[in-house]
């Protein structure tokens, strides 16, 4: 039964300082859906006294160890090759691999080239997983009581032998174990506090365990479950999760992978409404934020992002006595752009931001990270100020976020 | 003398589906700077037996030896306790650590907990790197020929341990060697026709070493040379990359660090020009990205995203019968946008965008991709049209892409 597994990826480009090795993260949680922990991960150069160290500690220690990359015709790959000499096996020339590969390049037009040859030896005694994506198969061998799998490292072509061939066999080998994950995004607080809220509930429990990951206005709890089944497992994470919930109440936006945008998107489609954005320190984010979700044609009307004060006055109609009075972060003109863009546009819901994003234009009286955001509707203005801290980026972020968990908890 | 420098992250929640160790990566770029090579990179868990055998084959196999994380106050920080093992060295309480970090406490009107006691642990031998940032210093130990260094997983602290005392320490370790690398950002061609550009130059040269990333609207090329010194490395480099400059001439936009969107800020700034955006299927993106630069307000006008046809006409002055006749995704759309966000906004250069971002909304004749982009001043008025490929993110940032270095072309 298999217990733990080990990854390495292979290449030295991963061993650069701009590139990191992504297919790990896929591995992770396809393994972890099927009850498996990953124990270590190591990413190692195509050199191959090193690759050798490494393959024969993971083979000793781990009951299943995945390797990705350096399956590729060059000399630089040399994956098989070190495996096979851990293993002790030869490598021998499998021509029904070699006829797969021909037979593609043919239906391109194309000649194999020679090189390329080299992708169809395998260690004797291995399986060939099909690699109906791309040249290279993977390779999945017993070895000492260990599970060994070869994958190549284009993360399309990882996936789709993963998903096809191994998943299936892996769960079959885990004696019907499982982890389940329930997600919760939540918004309008910080770490500390709601860290403070359930972990008076979490810390009871072992099984499922409790993670906690933030990122500018956004807190994610993600509650894992290990059990014997897949309806253990799911059994046990509602337990703890619905108590959480409960606790959290309407800081959660999301229960699932949703952006706070396609949440604000969902409830907007619902009430048959609309959305307009005037916004200055945030500079088209938001707009940006609301396009990006497909269909939001439907909802969104425009945006506006004035920067001038000409633009304010020519393009929302704000007057130009109130822009020159009070200066324009103020919590008047968050509420005349609100207001200006709402009738302008005709959109059920106007917002209104304006605030100073920094580095510079801070004073004492308003310093950098203070917002104004307004939300107008036919009823009536309201407006918020906030203090945020952090560079531009995480200032306009965060007002961002703020503006559109404002929607939401209107139409909540 | 060191030639090869091996990584080891510590911690669990480095293992898991959705986070990736990223201090590595800085080490990486450091270390790379002053011509160490990373050969190997592991991450592993919380577990003592298993940090073992991967410290143990580590301190063998490399000449320097760095740890990320565990040095934390609680029961899971392993990292002291399992490299004292490894090495056969006693831990001793080291007074002066544990002033240090009690005085941290006081400061802050707190007791230290006795937890905390912990972190002033220290293998006999060891030398303390100061932690100006945070609690757990770094360690410095020398064992067999190799040095390990310790360092605690938060970056900032982690960043500032090495830039102060290890950085320096390893320079006069290395004798001088050292690496040089040179970036050039390139847009408006493909990663292949890049490549066929260059391949012939940078191909002859084994020393330095060159690397094309692709992302979508851009092409990083980085040349790294290797050198007895500074000097030597530059020197090295610099003989490729006038090359591959004048090769690639206006297709490269940055020579370092810089994004495309201050790129077009520095030009608008140096010939005191303004910009305005009317842009429909990139929905704010551009404003979003001309704004995400500090000082931006000197140049950007205003942005409007106009969804809605209403806000086309009522917004930017389009005549309603172009948008009701010839549908809103043609050059004459894109022109009208360009120069009517000019005319309204008074900036030098009006943008205007209009296309289909999908993933509906397409047809035979006007296909999800097809993108116009217009471009006016007040000497006239060009529109270009483009067929981007991809979904609709990257749909929207190609456009983004393309309009600026329009823009950039523009100024040049």
């Amino acid at each position: 039964m298999i217990s733990n597994a080990e990854i390495i990826a292979i290449g030295s480009e991963l061993l650069s300082s701009s590139r990191t090795d992504t297919n790990s993260l896929y591995l992770t949680g396809k393994l972890n859906s099927i009850g498996i922990d990953v124990e270590l991960k190591t990413v190692v150069g195509d050199t191959e006294a090193r690759l050798e160290t490494v393959v024969r500690e993971a083979i000793r220690r781990s009951s299943l160890v995945i390797s990705t990359g350096g399956l590729g015709p060059t000399e630089d790959d040399i994956t098989r090759k070190v495996f096979a000499r851990v293993m002790k096996r030869q490598l021998v020339l499998e021509n029904k691999v070699l006829e797969r590969i021909q037979a593609r390049f043919r239906s391109r037009g194309l000649e194999m080239p020679t090189n390329n040859a080299r992708q169809a030896l395998v260690p004797i005694g291995a399986e060939i997983l099909e690699n109906t994506a791309g040249t290279a198969p993977g390779l999945w061998m017993e070895h000492e009581g260990s599970i060994v799998i070869l994958l190549p490292g284009p993360p399309f072509e990882l996936k789709r032998i993963f998903e096809e061939t191994c998943i299936p066999r892996l769960t079959a080998l885990t004696g019907g174990a499982r982890m389940v994950t329930q997600v919760f995004k939540a918004t309008g607080t910080t770490e500390s506090k709601l860290d403070e809220m359930i972990a008076p509930i979490y810390s009871k429990y072992r099984n499922p365990t409790t993670t906690i990951l933030a990122s500018p206005g956004e807190i994610q709890v993600h509650i894992t479950g290990k059990g014997r089944s897949e309806e253990e497992a799911r059994q046990i994470v509602t337990e703890l999760a619905d108590q959480i919930e409960f606790a959290l109440g309407d800081l959660i936006f999301s229960r699932g992978e949703e952006s706070l945008e396609q949440i604000v998107g969902y409830y907007l489609v619902m009430r048959q409404m609309t959305v307009a954005v005037a916004e200055s320190c945030t500079g088209g984010l938001i707009s940006q934020r609301f396009t990006s979700v497909p269909g939001s044609s439907n909802y969104f009307l425009c945006g506006v992002s004035c920067y001038s004060n000409r633009s304010k006055v020519e393009l929302i109609g704000i007057p130009p006595l109130l822009v020159e009075m009070g200066g324009v972060v103020s919590s008047d003109v968050a509420k005349a752009l609100a207001e200006g863009i709402r009738l302008k546009s005709g959109a059920s819901i106007g917002i209104g931001v304006t605030g100073i994003a920094g580095p510079s234009g801070g004073s004492v009286e308003k310093p950098v990270g203070l917002v104004y955001i307004a939300l107008a509707t036919e009823v009536g203005i309201e407006c918020q100020e906030f203090r945020f801290v952090g560079d531009r980026n995480r200032i306009r972020y965060w007002a961002s976020q703020a503006a559109l968990d404002m929607i939401r908890k209107k139409l909540l």
